[in-house]
């Protein structure tokens, strides 16, 4: 695996580099970050997708915003401990990967709504600080966000080759958090492995971020996943994550006769091409008409809704996870209205965007009233959340914090 | 990856020249079954673990013998397709894994108790056959069984490299199950990828299933594993399955000094020696006396409740995966007897024996009361499932049918 753009990675030289003299990232981050540096990307943005996915969302127990402070130090220095491979500082290893050869790891850490302000009430004093882009997600037609696994102060990713691995740090990260935040919803995710450069297949048997911007182009991610340059400077470098759990009545789409899954999704299920095309790459159908006069990518195709023509040219990174959590009770939302229980499997749906508000909420809101995908899909759980940029050798969210 | 053990492994021409003439399995399977033919093992008994698990059971929801009979047809047929890499007859396929280059695969089939007698009733005629071995398990102390995890008529085990091979698979033969059995709890569960030959850490951070009978030694196979040359007919070539969700409280352990979490599995940590030993693999040091004259190995220690030979040389296969469900929340059952949101995550214990209250019963039994990782550890779900042998071109459980 590579991660040349990944911005954040440290070598296992470089992190001892940064910590070994001053005895830990505390002190040494404050002189760094005097200095005015660029700001770095977290990783785990646009670093190609590993197979594993740790999401763990908490809230903040702490009225204190020192406490704060310090928890975001330790994470910062844990995290770049934990993506060197090395020991976190203070902390006694869980050592469930102690002989693992493949500890590749990316870690992203992200600030929810909740940071700035909660019930009404600026907890920490940075409520000024908050950026627009930052709003409240709207309620979208058919939401069914169940609080357990919704919303969260904060946030962390975590992706790997080996799902011990995520979970590993997730679990020391969520060590070092004890008395200041509460865990509050996790989910683990995980790719199938089709080979570097092929798209992955979701569980619906189709494949699964076909169009996304580019993000290895630096002006299609400046434009459309690194915060605007407008955006406040604590979040420069940074990316807005909108985090979906989203159900998918897989009994249901499997008996769905294949080619009205194609009509659904707006493209051919074993190639991956749009409707009537031949690749996958290939521009969608949208123009494109039948005998009939009718579009041969239908109107309220998912495919369609979500595209960038459709939209007034929005797009979002979307990075994905299937996830299976078993099964659980549910009642199907639409014919035949079956119950039972069912799998409770489907997309942990990542989206990485400038601004959520012309990214997400402006491509989802049309999507959840008309894509016919909404037979199959419900939104169960998810959340919002800044994760900033970064200067070098300073901790994850210091500039919001000196701001 | 090999499964030169694996008994009933197809390649995609074998299986083909099985069904092709035929036209499906049914017709040739009871030709080809009235000649005597030595039972086979189904794989994923001694097969070399693979990363990926699911696990799923199923309640049987018809009253009728024959229903369960066509189904048995339809999952033997399909796990044998399923196998092989080649499409399920008559079943669309829901296309997940399309392109996917390894999938490796082992398919297990097993049957509750509640096959033979379900509320006191002998609902298919086959109590008169139920084994003596599938008596219904105790209650173990400590036992938190929830009924939305455990039991279920019939199981089926998917193990493979890709965990969307084992859900494509489980999906496939649960849609085949349709109206006649309802899929009941499932568990996903993996393994971390510490390389060939090495034994894998559990998410306690120990090496799991060191002390196994080995598996490839016919002659230990036999005695542990396979059902016995006494059992009945049916079950000859096959193999008892106790099943069990435990949750372990990571939080509490990972608070847990590395020398008392040593102390209480009864072997170091890092190297998985026995305590006082040096190597993962010597004998554990059941006789050894510290200068105080306590055994170095505590009597309550699992390794040691665990040891053959504390329990009149009883062995059974541990074949565990660990499992990770995200948070629930939960209560500790032991000091600081702490409440939250914590991880529900630890291991699904498959155990494969020649006969349950030689082997689980027997050795758990005492566990339960004594070992001093139950205050980690507690067993949620689970269930007791007799995984029968088959002949070639039989169905699985055909011999249990027509007995």
């Amino acid at each position: 695996m590579t991660h040349s753009n990944s911005g954040l990675r440290l070598g296992r030289r470089g992190f001892l580099a940064t910590t070994a003299a001053a005895g830990g990232v505390a002190a040494s981050a404050d002189q760094v970050f005097a200095i005015e540096s660029p700001a770095l990307h977290q990783p785990g943005i646009i670093t190609a997708q590993q197979p594993c996915a740790y999401f763990i969302t908490f809230d903040l127990a702490t009225t204190k915003r020192d406490e704060v402070v310090a928890l975001l130090r330790r994470w910062t220095e844990a995290a770049d401990a934990l993506m060197a491979g090395v020991s976190v500082h203070g902390l006694a290893d869980s050592g469930e990967i102690d002989g693992l050869k493949d500890r590749d790891l990316t870690i992203t850490i992200g600030f929810g709504p909740g940071l700035f302000q909660k019930d009404g009430k600026d907890r920490y004093g940075l409520n000024t600080h908050r950026p627009e882009a930052l709003a409240d997600l709207p309620r979208f037609t058919g939401d069914q966000l169940v609080p357990a696994r919704t919303g969260g102060d904060l946030c962390i990713q975590c992706c790997a080759n080996d799902p011990q691995t995520t979970l590993h740090a997730s679990r020391a990260l969520t060590r070092l958090a004890y008395g200041v935040a509460d865990p509050r919803w996790a989910q683990a995710g995980f790719l199938p492995s089709f080979g570097k450069g092929k798209t992955p297949r979701n569980l619906m048997g189709f494949k699964d971020g076909t169009i996304n911007p580019d993000s290895q182009n630096p002006q299609s991610a400046g434009r459309y996943i690194w915060a605007a340059d407008t955006d406040l400077p604590w979040m420069q470098g940074g990316s807005y994550l909108v985090s979906r759990i989203i159900r998918i009545a897989l009994e249901h789409w499997d008996r769905t006769p294949v080619s009205f899954q194609e009509e659904t999704m707006g493209r051919e299920k074993q190639s991956g091409a749009p409707i009537g095309g031949h690749d996958e790459f290939e521009p969608l159908t949208l123009a494109q008409k039948d005998h009939d006069g009718n579009p041969v990518t239908a109107q309220n195709s998912h495919a369609r809704l979500a595209a960038p023509e459709e939209n007034g040219g929005a797009q979002i990174l979307r990075r994905a996870y299937s996830y299976d959590n078993g099964l659980s009770f549910t009642a199907e939302r639409w014919p035949p209205w079956r119950q039972g229980m069912e799998m409770d499997a489907g997309l942990l749906f990542m989206s990485w965007q400038q601004d959520p508000r012309t990214g997400f909420t402006r491509i989802f809101e049309r999507m959840s009233k008309f894509d016919m995908m909404n037979q199959y899909t419900t939104h169960i759980g998810g959340g919002l959340f800044a994760c900033p940029g970064r200067r070098k050798g300073g901790y994850i969210g210091q500039a919001l914090f000196e701001a």
